[in-house]
């Protein structure tokens, strides 16, 4: 491909050098690997040093970076080169394309509604009064269920789960493996610890646009109303939402973390994987947490929430673990000193 | 619906007012959001200033909340709100029902036996002498292993994996992407690290009756005896139990805990979101976890039992690692500003 | 069968009573449970005294603990009783074998390349341009994609998706549910927090040969180089790799283990389950992590590493963490007791 033609993916133009439209450009590379025909990006002045030995055809930087770009590589100036590689990646994506058609092999129930360009892979099976729209794509083995609606562009992988009456917005992507709509956990206890009688989960999940879920997640019905999550946001694999969650405009959850029932996370928020987040509490616009983080309160101000002790040699861990159990004892006798002091 | 015919799902019959009977109900509601036709519930007396501006025609209350009751709402007596509520929610319940029809796109093997009013959806998979009773719903894609048993009434969603040997009793639900009977984690190490090699998982999973598992988990089978889940157990999403765990009757796991091998949990206990449990401890009957707890020894008592550092702001967090790690010295600091003063 | 016969799974060969060769053994048994026509092993001499009134036919065990051995049982004298249990413990394998077929209900794409003797079961797709070699195992429902390639004897649970261009070598097993080559979670930040543009995934994952991966787990394909999975790891159910992990040879990973995008692990590692590893950090050789351990850091040397609090009765917790986040102020008065004795 023409270097001109995969700039064409940037939301605004850039300049070229003369000659350098028409180079022929094969793939992305990081600075380190880059080959002739290749393009790369620097996107932190830490791997500027790269730049000097880099082999790439084309390079994307900012501004004051373009003095140390070698002169044989095409200098591309841009304001975020790591957002304009983000757009320019997709020039060279490999995933197939669906086939805009319905397969043979899928079953499609007489009264749901299926918008043109949308392909149904082998074995999908779309339940009574689905409505998808133009451009979707349905992945082999996938469930749409009843009433489910799809927006456009939107792409399931193979094997996920939409169950009944799900919404999902526009150009979103949900991988392999997840399950929109589960019953979400509630139950009320029997009298004298006979059992659990479950509760209806008649909520459904309302997905905005622009939102991508990874693999294996889990995102439960609401009980009574609905589970929302809200536009651009972005969710790593096996991410447990339980009913009533909503998240926020933009956030952003990294993989294996929990949310409990009933928790808000404001817009704009983050969490490293793993986190945990109890139910029944809000999280302020803004907040960000590291991973493994155990949030059992909501927060009021946007900033940078931790917890946990980080690994370390297990002879000296488990000396720490003892010395913490110890802390009361050390607390009285820091008191006792005082007092004799006086 | 008639209000009265909604009470028809409680087990014990209540009192209404006269004229009461009829009145049409349309839905359940939160107190805060009812209008008429909801019927609502008061489990706690938090709510109960909700109850003066209520709309709904009728709520669910305990004799001692009846007199907060404004006159225009029919009072329901219940001893239990909360599981009064769950009953009668069922009856609003939107999950479509299943056809009690075997699809003409399911596999199902010339030596499964398969009851009367099963229904299977399309391209389930019902491998040879499988054993499914009446009135259960096998969902689309489900795959039902060689010799697996399910209970009467038992529904599977979309999606669930069940192999074989697996025997599940009556009145279960587990919800898609489950996979019950995979290899538990069984290897000897080859001698000089060359590798592993594998034990083969001889074990079933046995469930119990009225065992409800929630999305995208796994069960491994045994290695040589049963992993055992007893009656009225209920799990959440995306738990690992490990091959040869057993769950106590009753007991309740939250999303995403993990349960190592051969470890024994009692009955009537509960573990919050992400707890986790090391293999071969036995936990007591009525012990309760909260999350992310680190269970590491079994139990002899009964009781709620903790562990982790909950979330704080960064700054404050790294101040407190960084004590953590020198509390060796201020132990030392301690003792010989003891000895100075002796 | 007879003993002789089942020993044959033996690497080496071993001697044998006379008459012991033609006993017919019916099952493995642990010695506490097992009954004439079991075979067990001795592990550990904590389970020695277990012998005394054990009812098996033969044990398993070293020539150290052959004088323990009662008269009626015939002792088999091997260096690893443990490994020799696995190797046999094959002998008794009651998983279904693959029918070496392909099933009518399968859709195979026509370019694809199908080696002799694999069996596909029903409703598996298998697309364009994939290459599975001989005596493969495909379960029902199993997606293998685009240009996908699956090494000789390697098995398939039901209900695995293999997307495009992955990579399995040979004589793996990969258990039901497990997605691989998910996209890995790469987005680049949009201007003013409007949201994220998704960076294309183009890298593989990369499996080794003798690899073992659980159920439920994902593991995404690298952004533009390769996710890599070495010969002989294991893999426990609901793990989570990220874009281009490395693991090396031999590592053993337990359930729910999540490790974040970029990190290499070294060879003959392992880690407990729920343990969390930051990204783009390097972990090496024979390191070994207790579960839920939160590693932040690379390690360089060998050895065992822990973090977390283990579990205790929610009061004591409770006043722990309130001791622990009043460090601060312990540490201040130390410093001014040792102030005023100066």
């Amino acid at each position: 491909v023409h270097l001109k033609q995969v700039l064409q993916a940037l939301p605004t133009s850039v300049s070229l050098p003369s000659g350098a439209e028409s180079i022929e450009i094969e793939a992305f590379a990081p600075l380190d690997q880059a080959k002739a025909g290749s393009i790369s990006f620097l996107a932190s002045a830490k791997y500027r040093r790269q730049l000097e030995s880099c082999q790439a055809s084309a390079v994307l930087l900012t501004e004051k970076e373009r003095e140390n770009c070698p002169e044989q590589i095409v200098a591309i100036v841009v304001d975020d080169p790591y957002l304009a590689y983000a757009y320019l990646s997709h020039q060279f994506d490999k995933t197939p394309k669906g086939s805009q058609n319905i397969h043979p092999m899928a079953v499609v129930h007489p009264t749901a509604t299926i918008a043109d360009q949308v392909s149904i892979d082998a074995y999908a099976v779309i339940e009574a009064n689905a409505d998808i729209a133009e451009h979707a794509h349905i992945g082999a083995h996938c469930v749409v269920g009843e009433a489910v609606s799809i927006g456009a562009h939107t792409r399931l992988q193979p094997n996920v789960s939409l169950l009944h009456r799900v919404v999902v917005g526009a150009h979103c992507l949900i991988q392999s493996g997840t399950v929109i709509g589960s019953n979400g956990f509630g139950y009320a206890p029997l009298p004298n610890g006979a059992g659990w009688q479950s509760i209806a989960q008649n909520g459904r999940v309302v997905i905005g646009d622009h939102v991508e879920i990874g693999a294996n997640c889990t995102i439960d019905r609401g009980a009574i109303e609905d589970t929302i999550i809200n536009d651009q946001v972005i969710i790593d694999n096996l991410v447990h939402l339980a009913h009533n969650v909503v998240i926020g405009r933009a956030s952003a959850l990294a993989g294996q973390i929990g949310i409990a029932g009933s928790t808000t996370i404001g817009a704009n928020c983050s969490a490293g994987g793993q986190s945990g987040f109890t139910g029944h509490i809000n999280i302020a616009d803004n907040s960000h947490f590291t991973g493994q983080a155990m949030v059992t309160k909501g927060t009021t101000e946007a900033g940078l929430y931790s917890s946990g002790l980080p690994a370390q040699p297990s002879g000296v861990w488990r000396k720490m673990v003892a010395r913490i159990r110890k802390l009361d004892t050390l607390f009285e006798r820091v008191d006792a000193l005082e007092k004799q002091i006086k």
